[in-house]
């Protein structure tokens, strides 16, 4: 809704205007963030994002989350390597929700070592495992777990 | 967060417990779900569940959400028809994200009348709208809006 005489808040001239980007008040500074395979379109996980993690993310080209548990900037690979460089990101329509499209360096996006966090179905009798690991948590993480 | 000596996580544990589901505690009574269409991967939308939404829509076949700005149950496609048919439920390694892969009835989720929500893409000069939609809201939803 900003006019087109009104400047960007802070912002320097390649970023997208503050009135044109997440409203992270929505959600109380944070707002969820899907992390979507570019080439594939698998759902790889679900995370949040603050408004400075969102502002680094666009500055870098990689995924940098929020940890709610962790109350810190989580940039996505920083233990293991697995970065998600990311190709596109979009807005939904009321602005609180992210997507992002990425390419998942390390294949795969979960710390269990399944290519999505999404690796287990909902059946009648209880999850149901549907993927195979690729890899193994303790190689890449040490055995102190994810 | 597994140590060595504990039993290997997803090694045989394909048999599912049945009082395995989402931890609605985890996000204070609400998680965040995202539907994604079935067949083509698009991520149509983002939107929360409580613990009663969740349960009619595994035992409608039907999206059922929680509408945090209406405080209350939202059947999605209450006013416009355009249900979602529940084909998968996924659950995240964390069971605080859930993942519906759904059939949209009347072709959009948004709305708008956009397939996806999420129908803007951030550029360097603001955001993009890379989507046509494919209903008028004002034929679907009345003059009111959605």
């Amino acid at each position: 809704m900003s006019e087109a005489t009104s400047q960007p808040v802070g912002a320097k001239s390649a970023e997208p205007r503050a009135a044109e980007g997440p409203d992270f008040n929505k959600g109380g500074g944070i707002l969820p963030a899907i992390a979507q395979d570019a080439e594939t379109g698998e759902v790889l996980m679900l995370a949040f994002m603050n408004a400075e993690s969102y502002a680094e993310t666009l500055a870098t080209g990689r995924a940098v989350y929020f940890s709610r548990s962790r109350n810190r900037l989580w940039r996505k690979g920083e233990e293991s390597g697995h970065v998600q460089l990311v190709r596109e990101i979009r807005l939904d329509c009321d602005n609180d929700a992210i997507l992002l499209k990425v390419e998942q360096i390390g294949g795969a996006a979960c710390h269990t070592g399944h290519r999505s966090c999404f690796y287990r179905r909902v059946t009648d009798g209880g999850l149901e495992v549907v993927e195979t690991p690729v890899f193994d948590p303790e190689h890449v993480y040490g055995k102190k777990g994810g």
